[in-house]
Protein backbone atom coordinates (compact mmCIF):
# COMPACT_ATOMS: atom_id res chain seq x y z
CA UNK A 1 0.00 0.00 0.00
CA UNK A 2 1.62 3.21 -0.86
CA UNK A 3 2.30 6.04 1.97
CA UNK A 4 -0.75 7.80 2.84
CA UNK A 5 -0.07 12.19 2.81
CA UNK A 6 -1.14 13.76 6.11
CA UNK A 7 -5.02 13.88 5.66
CA UNK A 8 -7.85 15.98 7.81
CA UNK A 9 -11.31 15.01 9.01
CA UNK A 10 -12.86 17.32 7.00
CA UNK A 11 -11.30 16.03 3.60
CA UNK A 12 -11.61 12.60 4.97
CA UNK A 13 -15.45 12.66 5.42
CA UNK A 14 -15.64 14.86 1.50
CA UNK A 15 -14.18 11.88 0.58
CA UNK A 16 -16.84 10.04 1.45
CA UNK A 17 -18.81 11.77 0.29
CA UNK A 18 -17.49 12.55 -3.08
CA UNK A 19 -17.19 8.61 -3.37
CA UNK A 20 -21.47 8.78 -3.14
CA UNK A 21 -21.31 10.78 -5.84
CA UNK A 22 -19.15 8.73 -7.87
CA UNK A 23 -21.07 5.41 -7.02
CA UNK A 24 -23.96 7.49 -8.19
CA UNK A 25 -22.59 8.69 -11.28
CA UNK A 26 -21.14 4.80 -12.44
CA UNK A 27 -24.90 3.66 -11.48
CA UNK A 28 -26.22 5.87 -14.44
CA UNK A 29 -22.99 4.98 -16.58
CA UNK A 30 -20.88 8.15 -16.96
CA UNK A 31 -17.64 7.44 -17.46
CA UNK A 32 -15.90 10.75 -16.57
CA UNK A 33 -16.46 13.80 -15.30
CA UNK A 34 -14.77 17.29 -14.63
CA UNK A 35 -14.51 18.65 -11.23
CA UNK A 36 -17.20 21.52 -12.34
CA UNK A 37 -19.94 18.99 -13.51
CA UNK A 38 -19.20 16.57 -10.32
CA UNK A 39 -19.71 20.00 -8.45
CA UNK A 40 -22.80 21.62 -9.97
CA UNK A 41 -24.46 18.20 -10.19
CA UNK A 42 -23.94 17.50 -6.69
CA UNK A 43 -23.79 20.83 -4.98
CA UNK A 44 -20.54 20.78 -3.78
CA UNK A 45 -17.27 23.33 -4.56
CA UNK A 46 -15.32 22.74 -7.32
CA UNK A 47 -12.08 24.48 -6.23
CA UNK A 48 -12.51 21.73 -2.89
CA UNK A 49 -13.06 18.64 -4.91
CA UNK A 50 -9.77 19.91 -7.24
CA UNK A 51 -7.82 20.75 -3.96
CA UNK A 52 -9.21 17.53 -1.89
CA UNK A 53 -8.13 15.17 -4.80
CA UNK A 54 -4.95 16.76 -6.12
CA UNK A 55 -3.99 16.53 -2.10
CA UNK A 56 -3.11 12.87 -2.07
CA UNK A 57 -2.44 11.75 -6.01
CA UNK A 58 -3.35 13.15 -9.30
CA UNK A 59 -6.59 11.68 -10.62
CA UNK A 60 -7.85 13.73 -13.05
CA UNK A 61 -6.45 14.55 -16.96
CA UNK A 62 -6.81 17.97 -17.66
CA UNK A 63 -9.29 18.97 -20.04
CA UNK A 64 -11.40 15.48 -20.05
CA UNK A 65 -12.00 15.09 -16.31
CA UNK A 66 -11.96 12.10 -14.19
CA UNK A 67 -12.20 8.48 -15.29
CA UNK A 68 -15.59 7.72 -12.87
CA UNK A 69 -14.47 4.17 -11.85
CA UNK A 70 -11.07 4.78 -11.30
CA UNK A 71 -11.40 8.07 -9.08
CA UNK A 72 -14.04 6.07 -7.23
CA UNK A 73 -11.70 3.22 -6.76
CA UNK A 74 -8.64 4.70 -5.34
CA UNK A 75 -11.21 7.00 -2.88
CA UNK A 76 -12.57 3.45 -1.61
CA UNK A 77 -8.97 2.11 -1.55
CA UNK A 78 -8.08 4.99 0.30
CA UNK A 79 -10.83 4.87 3.34
CA UNK A 80 -9.55 1.44 3.60
CA UNK A 81 -12.77 -0.12 2.19
CA UNK A 82 -11.42 -2.91 0.26
CA UNK A 83 -11.68 -4.83 3.28
CA UNK A 84 -15.49 -5.45 5.31
CA UNK A 85 -16.00 -3.69 8.86
CA UNK A 86 -17.97 -5.45 11.21
CA UNK A 87 -19.95 -3.05 14.22
CA UNK A 88 -20.58 -4.08 17.18
CA UNK A 89 -23.38 -1.66 18.88
CA UNK A 90 -23.38 -1.22 22.52
CA UNK A 91 -27.04 -0.22 23.54
CA UNK A 92 -30.07 -1.18 21.18
CA UNK A 93 -32.66 0.45 22.45
CA UNK A 94 -34.43 2.97 19.79
CA UNK A 95 -31.13 4.75 18.67
CA UNK A 96 -29.24 1.27 18.59
CA UNK A 97 -31.74 -0.90 16.67
CA UNK A 98 -32.11 1.99 14.33
CA UNK A 99 -28.45 2.00 13.46
CA UNK A 100 -28.44 -1.46 13.24
CA UNK A 101 -30.81 -1.17 10.25
CA UNK A 102 -29.60 2.10 8.95
CA UNK A 103 -26.24 0.62 8.68
CA UNK A 104 -27.16 -2.75 7.18
CA UNK A 105 -26.61 -1.35 3.89
CA UNK A 106 -26.05 -2.65 0.27
CA UNK A 107 -21.81 -2.46 0.68
CA UNK A 108 -19.44 -5.06 1.38
CA UNK A 109 -17.54 -2.52 3.46
CA UNK A 110 -19.74 -2.70 6.77
CA UNK A 111 -21.78 -5.25 8.47
CA UNK A 112 -23.46 -5.23 11.92
CA UNK A 113 -22.53 -8.56 13.80
CA UNK A 114 -23.56 -7.68 17.18
CA UNK A 115 -25.06 -5.36 19.36
CA UNK A 116 -25.51 -5.43 23.28
CA UNK A 117 -27.58 -4.01 25.70
CA UNK A 118 -27.87 -4.49 29.91
CA UNK A 119 -31.52 -4.63 29.81
CA UNK A 120 -32.24 -8.03 30.47
CA UNK A 121 -35.75 -7.41 28.58
CA UNK A 122 -33.14 -7.37 25.57
CA UNK A 123 -30.69 -9.64 25.84
CA UNK A 124 -31.56 -12.47 24.28
CA UNK A 125 -34.17 -10.96 21.68
CA UNK A 126 -33.17 -10.62 17.84
CA UNK A 127 -33.00 -7.03 16.16
CA UNK A 128 -33.11 -7.42 12.42
CA UNK A 129 -30.38 -9.72 11.81
CA UNK A 130 -27.99 -9.41 14.80
CA UNK A 131 -29.40 -10.98 18.77
CA UNK A 132 -28.56 -9.19 21.27
CA UNK A 133 -26.02 -10.00 23.85
CA UNK A 134 -25.27 -9.61 27.69
CA UNK A 135 -22.91 -5.97 27.68
CA UNK A 136 -21.26 -8.28 30.54
CA UNK A 137 -19.97 -10.25 27.33
CA UNK A 138 -18.53 -7.85 25.69
CA UNK A 139 -15.32 -9.35 25.04
CA UNK A 140 -16.58 -12.80 23.77
CA UNK A 141 -18.64 -11.18 21.63
CA UNK A 142 -16.19 -8.91 19.82
CA UNK A 143 -14.24 -12.27 19.86
CA UNK A 144 -16.67 -14.27 18.25
CA UNK A 145 -17.26 -11.86 16.01
CA UNK A 146 -14.00 -10.36 14.85
CA UNK A 147 -16.12 -6.78 15.03
CA UNK A 148 -13.16 -4.24 14.96
CA UNK A 149 -15.64 -1.10 15.20
CA UNK A 150 -17.57 -0.35 18.01
CA UNK A 151 -20.90 1.86 18.05
CA UNK A 152 -22.17 3.77 21.25
CA UNK A 153 -25.59 4.01 21.46
CA UNK A 154 -26.30 4.38 25.33
CA UNK A 155 -27.38 7.58 27.41
CA UNK A 156 -24.76 10.49 27.70
CA UNK A 157 -23.81 8.84 31.60
CA UNK A 158 -23.22 5.70 30.03
CA UNK A 159 -20.67 6.04 27.14
CA UNK A 160 -17.35 6.37 28.72
CA UNK A 161 -18.03 3.41 30.58
CA UNK A 162 -19.21 1.92 27.39
CA UNK A 163 -15.76 2.98 25.52
CA UNK A 164 -13.78 1.80 28.19
CA UNK A 165 -15.37 -1.80 28.00
CA UNK A 166 -14.88 -1.85 24.01
CA UNK A 167 -11.36 -0.88 24.22
CA UNK A 168 -11.03 -3.40 26.69
CA UNK A 169 -12.02 -6.17 24.23
CA UNK A 170 -9.75 -4.90 21.60
CA UNK A 171 -11.56 -2.23 19.33
CA UNK A 172 -9.49 0.30 18.24
CA UNK A 173 -12.11 2.48 15.91
CA UNK A 174 -15.34 4.02 17.91
CA UNK A 175 -18.16 5.88 16.72
CA UNK A 176 -20.27 7.77 19.42
CA UNK A 177 -23.66 8.68 19.42
CA UNK A 178 -24.22 10.08 22.58
CA UNK A 179 -24.44 13.35 23.22
CA UNK A 180 -21.29 13.52 25.31
CA UNK A 181 -17.75 14.16 24.00
CA UNK A 182 -15.78 10.99 24.85
CA UNK A 183 -11.76 11.63 25.03
CA UNK A 184 -9.30 9.20 22.74
CA UNK A 185 -7.78 6.92 24.78
CA UNK A 186 -3.65 6.24 23.50
CA UNK A 187 -3.88 4.16 20.31
CA UNK A 188 -8.04 4.74 19.88
CA UNK A 189 -9.76 6.60 17.02
CA UNK A 190 -13.73 7.84 18.73
CA UNK A 191 -15.34 10.17 16.62
CA UNK A 192 -18.48 11.82 18.65
CA UNK A 193 -21.85 12.26 16.44
CA UNK A 194 -23.96 14.40 18.46
CA UNK A 195 -26.86 14.16 15.82
CA UNK A 196 -28.75 17.56 17.82
CA UNK A 197 -25.56 19.65 16.84
CA UNK A 198 -26.83 19.34 13.78
CA UNK A 199 -30.54 19.96 14.35
CA UNK A 200 -29.20 23.66 16.51
CA UNK A 201 -27.07 24.09 13.44
CA UNK A 202 -30.34 24.47 11.32
CA UNK A 203 -32.29 26.32 14.03
CA UNK A 204 -29.80 28.79 13.78
CA UNK A 205 -30.76 30.31 10.51
CA UNK A 206 -34.53 30.54 11.98
CA UNK A 207 -33.53 33.93 13.77
CA UNK A 208 -35.31 36.60 12.58
CA UNK A 209 -31.72 38.47 12.15
CA UNK A 210 -29.68 35.68 10.90
CA UNK A 211 -25.58 36.15 11.11
CA UNK A 212 -24.30 36.11 7.78
CA UNK A 213 -22.59 32.88 7.36
CA UNK A 214 -19.90 31.73 6.12
CA UNK A 215 -19.47 27.85 4.78
CA UNK A 216 -16.80 26.64 2.76
CA UNK A 217 -14.99 25.05 5.70
CA UNK A 218 -17.98 22.64 6.17
CA UNK A 219 -17.81 18.84 5.33
CA UNK A 220 -20.63 18.66 3.15
CA UNK B 1 -31.36 41.08 19.39
CA UNK B 2 -27.91 42.16 18.75
CA UNK B 3 -26.20 42.27 14.99
CA UNK B 4 -24.43 38.87 14.96
CA UNK B 5 -20.98 38.14 13.63
CA UNK B 6 -20.27 36.36 10.41
CA UNK B 7 -20.22 32.91 11.94
CA UNK B 8 -19.37 29.57 10.12
CA UNK B 9 -21.06 26.30 10.33
CA UNK B 10 -18.32 24.54 12.24
CA UNK B 11 -18.31 27.61 14.46
CA UNK B 12 -21.81 26.40 15.12
CA UNK B 13 -21.56 23.04 15.74
CA UNK B 14 -18.63 23.54 18.52
CA UNK B 15 -20.56 26.40 20.08
CA UNK B 16 -23.60 23.39 20.08
CA UNK B 17 -20.82 21.02 21.73
CA UNK B 18 -19.90 23.73 24.39
CA UNK B 19 -23.32 24.35 25.26
CA UNK B 20 -23.73 20.96 26.05
CA UNK B 21 -21.16 20.87 27.87
CA UNK B 22 -21.91 23.93 30.11
CA UNK B 23 -25.57 22.03 30.75
CA UNK B 24 -23.16 19.14 32.35
CA UNK B 25 -21.39 21.40 34.22
CA UNK B 26 -24.26 23.24 35.54
CA UNK B 27 -25.79 20.40 36.63
CA UNK B 28 -22.96 19.45 38.49
CA UNK B 29 -22.93 23.04 40.13
CA UNK B 30 -19.86 24.50 38.89
CA UNK B 31 -20.40 27.68 38.56
CA UNK B 32 -17.24 29.46 36.82
CA UNK B 33 -14.46 27.53 35.14
CA UNK B 34 -11.09 28.43 32.65
CA UNK B 35 -10.96 27.54 28.90
CA UNK B 36 -8.28 25.03 30.00
CA UNK B 37 -10.38 22.89 32.46
CA UNK B 38 -13.55 23.10 29.79
CA UNK B 39 -11.24 21.75 27.24
CA UNK B 40 -9.81 19.73 29.77
CA UNK B 41 -12.98 17.98 31.09
CA UNK B 42 -14.83 17.71 27.58
CA UNK B 43 -12.00 16.62 25.66
CA UNK B 44 -12.02 20.04 23.59
CA UNK B 45 -8.91 22.27 22.44
CA UNK B 46 -8.70 25.12 24.91
CA UNK B 47 -7.56 27.64 22.55
CA UNK B 48 -10.21 26.72 19.88
CA UNK B 49 -12.41 27.53 22.72
CA UNK B 50 -10.86 30.86 23.28
CA UNK B 51 -11.17 31.84 19.58
CA UNK B 52 -14.71 30.59 19.24
CA UNK B 53 -16.21 32.55 22.19
CA UNK B 54 -13.79 35.58 21.58
CA UNK B 55 -15.51 35.69 17.86
CA UNK B 56 -18.49 36.87 18.85
CA UNK B 57 -18.25 38.81 22.30
CA UNK B 58 -16.28 38.55 25.42
CA UNK B 59 -17.67 36.65 28.23
CA UNK B 60 -14.65 35.21 29.84
CA UNK B 61 -13.07 37.46 32.75
CA UNK B 62 -9.52 37.12 32.81
CA UNK B 63 -7.81 35.45 34.98
CA UNK B 64 -11.40 33.77 36.66
CA UNK B 65 -12.79 31.92 33.79
CA UNK B 66 -16.21 31.48 32.06
CA UNK B 67 -19.50 32.01 34.34
CA UNK B 68 -21.28 28.76 33.24
CA UNK B 69 -24.39 30.06 33.42
CA UNK B 70 -24.05 32.98 31.60
CA UNK B 71 -22.32 31.97 29.10
CA UNK B 72 -24.49 28.72 28.47
CA UNK B 73 -27.69 31.63 28.25
CA UNK B 74 -25.77 33.48 26.15
CA UNK B 75 -25.16 30.69 23.49
CA UNK B 76 -28.23 29.07 24.12
CA UNK B 77 -30.12 32.59 22.86
CA UNK B 78 -27.11 32.82 19.90
CA UNK B 79 -28.29 30.01 18.66
CA UNK B 80 -32.01 30.62 18.47
CA UNK B 81 -32.88 27.96 21.48
CA UNK B 82 -35.02 30.44 23.44
CA UNK B 83 -38.01 29.88 21.14
CA UNK B 84 -39.18 26.33 20.85
CA UNK B 85 -38.65 24.87 17.45
CA UNK B 86 -41.21 21.82 15.59
CA UNK B 87 -39.78 19.29 13.82
CA UNK B 88 -41.38 17.32 11.05
CA UNK B 89 -39.89 14.06 9.59
CA UNK B 90 -40.61 12.67 6.29
CA UNK B 91 -40.07 9.05 6.02
CA UNK B 92 -41.54 7.37 9.11
CA UNK B 93 -39.80 3.88 8.44
CA UNK B 94 -36.52 2.85 10.70
CA UNK B 95 -34.62 5.66 10.68
CA UNK B 96 -37.82 8.61 11.01
CA UNK B 97 -39.08 6.55 13.57
CA UNK B 98 -35.46 6.44 15.67
CA UNK B 99 -34.71 10.09 15.19
CA UNK B 100 -38.50 10.82 16.62
CA UNK B 101 -37.63 8.88 19.46
CA UNK B 102 -33.91 10.67 19.53
CA UNK B 103 -35.26 14.22 19.07
CA UNK B 104 -37.81 13.65 21.86
CA UNK B 105 -35.20 14.59 24.32
CA UNK B 106 -36.07 16.28 27.60
CA UNK B 107 -35.49 19.86 26.40
CA UNK B 108 -37.69 22.83 25.63
CA UNK B 109 -36.16 23.63 22.44
CA UNK B 110 -36.99 20.57 20.14
CA UNK B 111 -40.21 18.90 20.30
CA UNK B 112 -41.37 16.45 16.86
CA UNK B 113 -44.96 17.46 16.09
CA UNK B 114 -45.62 15.82 12.89
CA UNK B 115 -44.25 12.74 10.79
CA UNK B 116 -45.23 11.96 7.44
CA UNK B 117 -44.91 8.71 4.88
CA UNK B 118 -46.22 7.17 1.35
CA UNK B 119 -46.53 3.79 3.10
CA UNK B 120 -50.20 3.23 3.35
CA UNK B 121 -49.17 0.71 6.19
CA UNK B 122 -47.76 3.88 8.41
CA UNK B 123 -50.13 6.09 7.76
CA UNK B 124 -52.23 6.42 10.54
CA UNK B 125 -50.11 4.25 13.02
CA UNK B 126 -48.81 6.17 16.19
CA UNK B 127 -44.97 6.25 16.20
CA UNK B 128 -43.77 7.42 19.94
CA UNK B 129 -45.84 10.30 20.59
CA UNK B 130 -47.25 11.45 16.83
CA UNK B 131 -49.09 9.86 14.24
CA UNK B 132 -48.19 9.34 11.03
CA UNK B 133 -49.67 11.63 8.33
CA UNK B 134 -49.82 10.71 4.93
CA UNK B 135 -47.11 12.39 2.57
CA UNK B 136 -49.34 13.87 0.56
CA UNK B 137 -51.10 15.99 3.11
CA UNK B 138 -47.85 17.65 4.04
CA UNK B 139 -48.84 21.12 3.81
CA UNK B 140 -51.89 20.98 5.84
CA UNK B 141 -49.70 18.85 8.20
CA UNK B 142 -46.94 21.68 8.72
CA UNK B 143 -49.58 24.29 8.94
CA UNK B 144 -51.42 22.55 11.59
CA UNK B 145 -48.97 21.67 13.49
CA UNK B 146 -46.70 25.00 12.79
CA UNK B 147 -43.36 22.70 12.25
CA UNK B 148 -40.07 24.90 11.23
CA UNK B 149 -37.96 22.09 10.55
CA UNK B 150 -37.71 19.49 8.55
CA UNK B 151 -36.49 16.25 8.91
CA UNK B 152 -35.79 13.83 5.68
CA UNK B 153 -35.45 10.30 6.91
CA UNK B 154 -36.10 8.95 3.05
CA UNK B 155 -33.98 6.75 1.08
CA UNK B 156 -31.63 9.00 -1.84
CA UNK B 157 -33.95 8.82 -4.29
CA UNK B 158 -36.97 10.20 -2.51
CA UNK B 159 -35.27 12.71 -1.06
CA UNK B 160 -34.86 15.66 -3.40
CA UNK B 161 -38.68 15.12 -3.90
CA UNK B 162 -38.92 15.46 -0.08
CA UNK B 163 -37.14 19.00 0.18
CA UNK B 164 -39.18 20.19 -2.87
CA UNK B 165 -42.66 19.27 -0.55
CA UNK B 166 -41.14 21.00 2.48
CA UNK B 167 -40.29 24.11 0.77
CA UNK B 168 -43.38 24.03 -0.65
CA UNK B 169 -44.95 23.38 2.53
CA UNK B 170 -43.07 26.70 4.15
CA UNK B 171 -40.22 25.05 5.53
CA UNK B 172 -36.98 26.61 5.33
CA UNK B 173 -34.83 24.97 7.93
CA UNK B 174 -34.01 21.05 7.52
CA UNK B 175 -31.73 18.33 8.34
CA UNK B 176 -31.18 15.91 5.58
CA UNK B 177 -30.19 11.92 6.55
CA UNK B 178 -30.85 10.40 3.52
CA UNK B 179 -27.02 9.92 1.54
CA UNK B 180 -27.14 11.84 -1.07
CA UNK B 181 -25.74 16.02 -1.34
CA UNK B 182 -28.94 18.24 -1.57
CA UNK B 183 -28.58 21.77 -3.10
CA UNK B 184 -30.20 24.55 -1.09
CA UNK B 185 -33.16 26.32 -2.79
CA UNK B 186 -33.30 29.78 -2.37
CA UNK B 187 -33.57 31.47 1.48
CA UNK B 188 -33.82 27.54 2.85
CA UNK B 189 -30.98 26.05 4.83
CA UNK B 190 -30.05 22.64 4.07
CA UNK B 191 -27.71 20.51 6.47
CA UNK B 192 -27.01 16.95 4.76
CA UNK B 193 -26.07 14.49 7.45
CA UNK B 194 -25.06 11.21 5.88
CA UNK B 195 -23.96 8.66 8.81
CA UNK B 196 -21.92 6.62 6.45
CA UNK B 197 -19.53 9.44 6.23
CA UNK B 198 -18.46 9.12 9.87
CA UNK B 199 -18.25 5.31 9.95
CA UNK B 200 -16.05 5.74 7.08
CA UNK B 201 -14.06 8.46 8.49
CA UNK B 202 -13.46 5.53 11.55
CA UNK B 203 -13.00 3.17 9.69
CA UNK B 204 -10.03 4.93 7.60
CA UNK B 205 -8.01 4.46 10.71
CA UNK B 206 -8.39 0.74 11.03
CA UNK B 207 -5.73 0.36 8.09
CA UNK B 208 -2.57 -1.22 8.13
CA UNK B 209 -0.44 2.10 7.52
CA UNK B 210 -2.63 4.60 8.81
CA UNK B 211 -1.75 8.14 7.19
CA UNK B 212 -0.95 10.71 9.78
CA UNK B 213 -3.86 12.75 10.74
CA UNK B 214 -4.29 16.12 11.35
CA UNK B 215 -7.84 17.05 13.12
CA UNK B 216 -7.43 20.34 14.56
CA UNK B 217 -10.48 21.48 12.21
CA UNK B 218 -12.50 19.49 12.93
CA UNK B 219 -16.53 20.11 14.41
CA UNK B 220 -15.66 17.77 17.97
Amino acid sequence: MPEKPEISSLTLNRLSVYLRCLRALEEEGVETISSQELARRFHLSSSQIRKDLTSFGEFGTRGVGYDVSTLAQRIHELLGLDVEHRLVIVGMGHLGSALASYFRFNDRSFRVVAGVDTDPDLVGTRIGTISVSDAADLPRVVAATEADIGVIAVPADAAAGALDRLVAAGIRSVLNFAPVTLGEPEGVRVRDVDMRVFLEEVAFFLQDSPASVVSADEPR
